[in-house]
């Protein structure tokens, strides 16, 4: 590269890098937009306020979406506004302007601006989709002074990284009714989010009502299903949101649920199939070499894909150890007969048979990456989930690109592994990759996967929200907004609207928690659940055998969330004190350890139940500890005797109590360790 | 009556007033059931319980009913119940034996009996809804130790007072989808209320689907309406639950928005219909002596009514002024032609033809107490809703059951009147009344009404929930069962069960102070908010023009409840000191006054946003009051200026704040004029 002009990019970059910063600590916008300009002006908000559509809006979406605009901005700001709906007069404060109606694929506009000027705000948008990203952006502006509330003036240029920005929800391990997945897409459009991947089937349940085979529905699912009626319901409520729905049927594996309706289609003869109730990868297969699992297939595809018009279908295919295809010597044979080497293979063909049925049916296929093999054809779409983790390179989505299929990733975003949001919003789904512009077109983007193994309605919710909205500013915005502490701030406020729309992240907490102390005082419990986290990749449930799908998730691990409230910010004040030994940053520590201190006399008084008895040694470990640091940083002394005692009490922190870790225990350590250096007495 | 034989009564009653007091003291049961006997022993609820159904569960009630049962148990109690579903084992631990399925009328037999013992729970009732009834007290008995959760040992007989026990929830003032209705069924079906009577329409919309006329959905709904297949699946979800759902389609009056839509039915020419946005009683009337009305009715009812199956069709008929009546030339000539002297006539008139629509489509008319004329068949089902409130010497059940009709009582129990719980559940339906025994037998029961003028379904759970519970006690238990001090023990219980059923009313509190301290700390809000009452009787909304459907209702008076928290032990604490001089309760009372006091520095930190703005007069005239009083019971002196000051204070804390009112402020008055008689300095 010519060095001149590496110059001036460098330059460009650092004056681009600086001025988001500024901006971005002003206004809470998440996922942060391509161009911000701010022209010092600001249209209030008041009773007046009226809203129009300028675009021809045959859909619909303009005028739900500027409907609940208004509610959303009445009920947050106490606003009454005196005209409720649309109005048709040009007039009106707020112009909604756009040329098309999205056609709702992969290849929709979803670009627009945004003006905001003292007198008016216009929007304008290639597409009616495009209006409602900007109806999000300007809410998010929303601000207010003591006397009033208004929309800051600025002018915002916007339009997404990635065309494919997703967000997956299994409701076979632990169903999900149609209002948890309504406030759920609520969520994901308020940040941009624009394919629903429903994952509808797996070992634990079959979550679609069938005509053709009722006993998928009568067998398969302990009553808990969508009708076809509640699937048309929310497909349209992800259209009028401008999101995709793309199903799920996971074959041929994870089809324990499937075969206890439908045995007959099994690799195994003589097997009995049950609706598994535990986690992890089960053995029941379809099986690949009967006429009749193709007949199945393509009879229920044909019934359940009209259901759902977008031109994706993904069939799984993950996770199929083929097991029961090697037990099983009619399989081997035929495996012979065609010359397929692998189970691997025999899947091979098995899914190009899958294909065929699909594109019959204007469908073309995705799947796991476990479908990329060498005869499947570059019109499927490869899902990537597998990478470091599992025991590659790296993830399967830039192998998948070069060798021309179309892909989009998910390794790096399973939320379900409980790990901080700061790690999945790091995760860059291209990061260094030298690709083609080909290349680079077919990485369509980016799907985070809420694997529901261990999730509720109760409890869902706080597992996506509010890292997802975190995650969707990595799919939507520019490569290079990274800064964390940032996207922190920012999340901060997100996090607090996700409630406007239902979302139950922070409110079920208490619930929980509540239930737990039958009523009793629940704030020493909310203390420890402040500092402790669900155990992270899978070590809760090891194995899958210690929940069944039917076990209590209302336990104090349920209740703990990710980035713990005070955990953050007294490991944060940790770090900090350690560098620089600022007197105001332990003044915040030695409050935190007062307050874990005194916590434990108040969690006595309400322990007097079964469910809390198992954490008395976390409150009293965490109170010796705390009380023992506190001390010493007051008296400035520490006896050999105390350390050893603190340090056992570390110790035991650092086991897991009732399915959680305490996550300030590095933190503990460390300043025991600066109390040792410091104050100890010989 | 002997003497000797009511000697013996009053005996025996008191004797069952005293044992029924103690054991409602040990055993948290709601609705209280007639008859229980301790046995001493306590089944143990560990991993290994069981359930059997021994009945023939040909609808599949008690199936569902007995898996939630486990689910709900599990989760209440955190115990990994290993087997998740009922088995088909004799020798399970909890058998459930009934004789016939429920054909949900009002004939129905709820009754059942319960044993437990150590080692066995046996269930017994005529039908699976008595079982569910059972199930239901079965999971109310659930007691801990520090050890472990058992079932005490009790025999339990009961059966209701009242067959017809239910709960109006409008959703035509603000629609409530599909989720909020099932989450109140199941609440409902915790505390065994089983009508859900379900108001429809109303002036501000029309919220269901019709395929004979559309425009019902496309012009009188704003979008919010029920579909055919969702109406299915909340009257099967009801069904399953043991309640019946009965429609209220309200005409001749209330048709603002069935006019909207088709406004050739209506009794004005040239009239422009809209769908109203305000509150109150409306002019716009259905026109009775065009035959296109009943043309309609009969249409649209002949659609409708199948997707009910219970045999009650409640057509509204109140609060019908005939305005547009009078109005209309031809309307008058028609009047005189068929001697029908006033409006009220003519609504019989058209009250009789329903009636024999209604007849065709084997439904009985039920309608509110306005429809009960000379001429109306006594087929008819007399709803009450008026009495002394509305200027009538007392409700019209009374009358109603004398004339002949069978009829169920409101009056009393209008909860969106803000009144508390006590007063509610102090109304007994029957009260002195001397009836015939058939008169009493035409007494069918009592609904408690949620009008939803002022509550979304963010708050409606907070307005029907706890208070619905101790009033479904009132419906079911004995007359006898009155104690205020016993209920509110066993409600507090009650209520937080009630989360357990996804019922919001205790978390979405602090959603709405959240929202309205922008995600700052809401500790002070909620101090406040635990003395302040939403405006009762109607005074919130006054003339029904403060507030539109549409305008925000996450303001401070949405937060606030009925039997706000800390004024009820205030208010209760100031009582009894006054009474007895306790250094206890005036300790009590000095640390409300205290953390009033200190309670406005911490409200201003957070008061800078519009909305909070309002409330500082509260807060600080709140704080001024309690800081005065505090002082002097400390010193034990007032000065004359001080005690005006605190009058002055108090006198402003009388006025409504944010749409709320200060419960505490009598209260208060009579602690200032305690310390002016006690402390004063002259």
């Amino acid at each position: 590269m010519n060095r001149i002009i590496l110059i001036i990019i460098t330059g460009l970059f650092s004056q681009f890098a600086t001025s988001q910063q500024a901006l971005s600590e002003k206004y809470n916008l998440m996922p942060w937009p391509q161009e911000i300009q701010e022209n010092n002006s600001k249209f209030n908000i008041n009773e007046s306020l009226t809203i129009t559509i300028l675009g021809n809006d045959s859909e619909g979406r303009v005028q739900k979406a500027s409907t609940k605009f208004l509610r959303r901005l009445a009920d947050r700001t106490g606003v009454f506004i005196d005209t409720g709906f649309p109005i048709e007069n040009k007039n009106a404060a707020i112009k909604i302007d756009f040329q098309s109606v999205s056609d709702l694929t992969i290849h929709q506009d979803e670009s627009y601006t945004l003006h905001i000027k003292s007198d008016e705000v216009l929007i304008q948008a290639k597409t009616d989709v495009g209006a409602l990203r900007a109806l999000e952006t300007l809410l998010q502006l929303t601000t207010h002074t003591n006397l009033g509330n208004y929309f800051p003036g600025v002018t915002i240029q916007d339009t997404p990284r990635f065309v494919w920005r997703g967000l997956m929800i299994d409701v076979a391990r632990h169903f999900q009714p149609v209002a948890v997945i309504k406030r759920n897409l609520d969520a994901m459009a308020s940040v941009k989010l624009n394919v629903f991947h429903w994952h509808l089937t797996d070992d634990q349940g079959f979550r679609v009502a069938s005509k053709t085979y009722p006993k998928l529905q009568e067998l398969a699912s302990d009553g808990l299903y969508y009708t076809h009626a509640q699937i048309k319901d929310v497909v349209q409520y992800a259209s009028d949101l401008g999101i995709r729905v793309i199903p799920e049927f996971d074959v041929p594996g994870h089809a324990s649920a499937l075969l206890t309706a439908y045995p007959e289609l099994g690799s195994k003869d003589n097997y009995t199939y049950s609706i598994e109730r535990y986690a992890g990868v089960f053995d029941p297969t379809l099986n690949p070499i009967k006429e009749e699992t193709y007949v199945f297939l393509e009879n229920l595809f044909t019934e359940i894909a009209p259901l759902f018009p977008d031109e994706y279908f993904h069939i799984g295919g993950d996770e199929n150890e083929g097991k029961h295809w090697t037990e099983n010597k009619e399989i081997e044979k035929f495996k012979k007969k065609h010359q397929l080497k692998t189970n691997h293979d025999l899947q091979t063909f098995f899914n190009i048979r899958l294909e065929k049925i699909l594109k019959k049916l204007d469908k073309k296929l995705m799947g796991w990456d476990e479908i990329m093999t060498p005869t499947m054809p570059t019109t499927a779409v490869i899902h990537s989930w597998r990478g470091t983790n599992e025991g590659l390179k790296s993830s399967t989505l830039i192998e998948a690109a070069k060798k021309g299929y179309n892909t989009v990733l998910s390794n790096g975003y399973y939320i379900d592994r409980m790990l901080s949001v700061q790690h999945h919003y790091s995760v860059d789904p291209i990061a260094d990759a030298v690709l083609t512009k080909e290349e680079r077109k077919r990485i369509l983007g980016a799907e985070t996967t809420m694997w529901s193994e261990l999730v509720t309605p109760l409890t869902i919710d706080s597992r996506i929200w509010p890292r997802t909205a975190a995650i969707a500013e990595r799919y939507w915005s520019a490569k290079e907004i990274t800064d964390i502490d940032n996207m922190l701030h920012r999340l901060e406020k997100v996090s607090l609207h996700l409630e406007e729309l239902g979302i139950t992240h922070i409110r079920n907490k208490d619930v929980i928690l509540r239930n737990m102390t039958k009523g009793k005082d629940i704030s020493s419990l909310i203390t420890l659940s402040n500092i402790c986290e669900p155990l992270k990749v899978y070590s809760r449930n090891k194995g899958g055998t210690e929940y069944k799908s039917f076990s209590p998730f209302t336990l104090f691990a349920d209740a703990c969330v990710v980035d713990a409230k005070d955990a953050v910010v007294f490991n944060k004040n940790t770090t900090q004190f350690l560098e620089d030994n600022n007197s105001n940053t332990s003044s915040k520590i030695k409050e935190y350890l007062m307050k874990w201190t005194e916590n434990h006399e108040a969690f006595m008084q309400i322990s007097k139940n079964p469910i809390l008895q198992s954490l008395v040694p976390l409150s009293k470990n965490l109170a010796e500890v705390s009380q023992l640091l506190h001390t010493s940083f007051q008296t400035k002394k520490i006896t050999e005797a105390e350390f050893d005692q603190c340090k056992n009490y570390i110790k035991q922190l650092k086991e897991p109590f009732a399915d959680t870790e305490v996550v300030i225990v590095d933190a503990l350590q460390k300043l025991l360790l600066y109390c040792k250096a410091k104050y100890l007495v010989k």
